[in-house]
């Protein structure tokens, strides 16, 4: 529509260009937002969501409903493709060096016995057993032959061997295991594991580039040991002293994500200029700047929400739209490439607790914590698909597992050591038995009232709830200060803990000890079967409104979703 | 180095590119951030120094000193090229949004009689008077004939009248204004300038583009109107609704960083697709965005950091890399633009500031206040140039007189309202009156100790500066419980406040009312003539070490940037 001049060099996208690009970022974003979200609330790991969000927008579904708009929005050639493959570049980059600050290597150091053992044969077992099938039966395991057979069977023993550190502190954080014994031995193993693992898949890559020939590569491999000990030992010292510095005399948050940031593209730039690959530079310089004691953790945050709100997501469902994941699904190889992985890690990690002492329950459970392959396992094999060291099929075989085994991590783990998912009282909450205005001028009204909203909410008879808790309301008060009564009662045969919830801005006198009339009430009932249950959410209840500000939000909320928002505001902030 | 086998639709960027590109990012970053954090020590505004990171970096400068090394990172042509200006797209896109976001029109109602008379004037003023030297002396400011003489004068006139509101608001804020009625006035009327400003260049844009043909300039004009109502209506109310449950739903910060950003996105690529430059729309959604009062502080402060932190840098800093701000300096150019756009802005302001009943010295700075073009100048500018409405020399001339502007803003206001800036004891720090180990057991040994601190660090003598604060001492205890202690006194032809710090880990008695002993000393000197700087100091020592956990870092620090870290934590911290 306009007379398009471009007078300078600042315009080398034209309007359409523009257009589309702003609508394929766009898109990209929400999609994977939106399956990412609905990942995580079924409890699995964002990374499947925005996979997700890639296959539907990609040749596989889109592509296949709407040819003509998925061409238009995902070009394969021109600006608009050129600039997604550069902020994709950008995101990977960024996203090792999160993975990278996650690695606390002085960990690995501490664990001692068990640890070493678990990260040994967590990773030797699933080489072995990987280099031994894919050496035997290569054509089994997707050798296309583009690649020497030796250099293809030790890239499969290496993506059967990393870890995903991410998704197995996310699962032993939800399961409350991040600080036991058992969390600090797996999270050590799987820092070994990364570690380890990465410097072997340069090696490959270096191999790639080497052509076979020893010296080239004796040279690779010299040039990542080198550069491994170089950022690990004068990189980490200048880190650690830069750091301070920047944390006092720049702005906040920019100046350190800035720091943060740029060192990764540098790190970067300096091992793909070597022929190792940027990523593994961007990583190195993560685990150098992580294990600076200067780095307060609100900046580790902070760098992280900011690569994981923005940069992962693109660079995830990015994956989906260059590869038809229908057309290069084959069920044989992803069959094959799960067994052999599970069974080599599961039973290297088992094998190695066993050996350090750990009773058999909790091997297993180690293994299980250590099978998890998550998003670095799908990093890899982008990378080794771009060196043509895979094809499609073998890459999507390896998402396929990456993403199965991380989904069934947690339950496993669950499963093998009997742990429930904590309680949490929020998640008891319904719409239907949130009161927003208490009428009951006093104690037995407020009582009658939630009692007929937790009555509607489940089916059971308002009497029957009213009169157990009025019961237990008499034996002394359930005004515990602040403004918060908790009437409750124990119920035999009930398949799960109740909650109603009521706001009472005129204030309510449950004879609390503070003399302060109750605003917010909630009702509780918990199965008699389950002694811990009440106390469980007592307790969740009154960690969540200690403070003041969360207090003041719920008396002031009107309705379910403002509700939510209040609570949801208090959950953030731990 | 590698036999680089694009097998996919997932290469178009091989090795040197992937490095140079890293490589550019990190410097452009880097520069940005350096400059911007030196021109904020300066108190100037960060753009400033982002600004003159791409002067550095481009033609002007590297490109004059190392004319290689400059073609290599920052090459004219290639995929480099294309992803910064992709990434340059999606900066500028984001930036709009948070300048949106700042926009609170619901405010520029409230505002009544002086509000709407500094903006109506405030605007119209500068346009009539750019509008008329544009039409009578088109050569003078710049007109090169690529455009009808009457878009020129109209573009001209446009970037004379608008505001830059973010730096008015910094400025505002920093001189402790920004919550008075006299910060209310300016920002509204900034406000009203701002939107009817971005109004105006999209029908310049649209006549650019409708070549001249009535029928197509209509259309254009009625499309910017259809579209500001549905954006500020439609588009209002959806996001409204939605906000809600985007911050209830989702994960902190992701989801409503993504909701606020694709909106944007689409909002940009819809104007865009309408012929009306993408940056319009990103700053319409903001508008709509940042007028729901259900956007929480957190969500825009979280919005505002991501884009300030990463994006901004990038785009202003990117500005420079493209244009050679040396050769198309034109000294009399620069000169009439900054004399037009004064007299106008300035005239106007406080004309209408008068007419609505304020004393002289307050419209004289209201004028000042709306004076500064800041940022926004720059975009509208660079948009300008890419349409060829306006020459690279008029470009600089707009640069040149948006920095001078927004730099002059703060010091005229102070001047003509007589206001100093706050001060805070941080400030009065230095490493030499910082005493990291008081050794001294008692008061008296401790105050000896700072006194020849301060002394080495003043060149004031060590036992004039002990007496004075020893006889102040013996008056009254200067131990204000909490471990502080702050010994202090008035000393009579002292230039400015000085302070020396020590810590004493094992605690001095200093006799405080809580009985606790003082582990944290401060020894302050005001001078005489200045009454009220002793109890600023005071006030702001207290305020600041009021948080326990800042006084814990403050006994633990060892060194002179651990003890800028702490407090820098602390200032970070609200």
């Amino acid at each position: 529509m306009f007379p398009y001049v471009p007078n300078l060099a600042l315009a080398a996208l034209d309007p359409g260009e523009v257009t589309r690009l702003l609508v394929a970022l766009g898109v990209l974003l929400v999609a994977a937002r939106v399956l990412g979200e609905l990942a995580r609330k079924l409890n699995q790991p964002s990374v499947l969501g925005e996979l997700a969000a890639g296959v539907l927008l990609g040749p596989a579904l889109l592509g296949r409903v709407l040819p003509d708009a998925q061409a238009w929005l995902f070009p394969t050639e021109g600006p608009t493709k050129v600039v997604l493959e550069g902020i994709r570049l950008l995101a990977v980059t960024l996203f090792l060096l999160v993975a990278g600050l996650e690695v606390d290597f002085s960990r690995v150091l501490k664990q001692g016995r068990a640890a070493s053992s678990v990260g040994i044969l967590g990773i030797a077992v699933p080489f072995a057993i990987g280099f031994a099938v894919a050496w035997r039966f290569p054509e089994l395991v997707g050798w296309s032959g583009q690649v020497p057979r030796g250099t293809h069977a030790l890239f499969f023993a290496t993506a059967l061997s990393i870890s995903a550190l991410p998704v197995i502190a996310k699962t032993l954080i939800d399961l409350h295991l991040y600080r036991s014994d058992f969390g600090m031995i797996v999270i050590a193993s799987a820092i070994f594991n990364d570690l380890v693992g990465w410097m072997v898949f340069a090696v490959i890559l270096g191999m790639v580039g080497a052509q076979g020939s020893p010296d080239a590569l004796l040279g690779v491999v010299a040039s990542i040991i080198a550069f491994t000990i170089l950022i690990l030992t004068v990189g980490r010292w200048a880190i650690h002293r830069t750091l301070p510095w920047v944390q006092a005399h720049t702005s906040w948050p920019s100046g350190v994500l800035v720091f943060a940031i740029a060192l990764a593209l540098f790190g970067g730039a300096l091992t793909e200029k070597a022929g190792l690959h940027a990523i593994f530079g961007a990583f190195l310089t993560g685990v150098a700047l992580g294990d600076s004691s200067h780095l307060r953790e609100r900046t580790r945050t902070t760098i992280r929400e900011f690569v994981s709100s923005f940069f992962a997501p693109l660079f995830f469902a990015g994956i989906g739209v260059g590869i038809d994941f229908l057309a290069n699904f084959d069920l044989l190889l992803c069959t094959v490439v799960m067994l052999v992985a599970c069974i080599g890690k599961i039973g290297g990690a088992a094998l190695g607790a066993r050996l350090a002492g750990m009773v058999p329950r909790e091997s297993w459970a180690i293994g299980f914590a250590m099978n998890a392959r998550g998003s670095m396992e799908i990093v890899l094999g982008l990378t080794a698909l771009k060196y043509a060291i895979i094809d499609e099929r073998m890459f999507v075989a390896l998402v396929v597992m990456a993403l199965l085994t991380s989904v069934m991590s947690g339950p496993f783990i669950q499963r093998v050591l009997g742990r429930p998912r904590p309680r949490r009282f929020a998640r008891l909450l319904s719409s239907k038995a949130f009161v927003d205005r208490i009428a009951g001028p006093d104690r037995r009204g407020a009582v009658r009232e939630l009692s007929r909203a937790l009555a509607t909410a489940s089916g059971l008879d308002a009497g029957r709830i009213e009169e157990a808790v009025w019961a237990r309301e008499k034996l002394g008060t359930t005004g515990i200060g602040d403004g918060i009564a908790i009437p409750h009662a124990r119920i035999a045969g009930l398949a799960a803990p109740l909650i109603a919830f009521g706001v009472a801005p005129q204030g309510i006198d449950f004879d609390a000890a503070d003399g302060k009339h109750a605003r917010l009430v909630f009702l509780i009932l918990t199965p008699a079967e389950q002694p811990g249950a009440q106390l469980e959410i007592l307790a969740d209840i009154s960690r969540t409104l200690k403070d003041p500000d969360v207090r003041t939000k719920l008396v002031e909320v009107t309705n379910w979703t403002e509700l939510l928002a209040a609570l949801r505001a208090d959950v953030d902030a731990r």
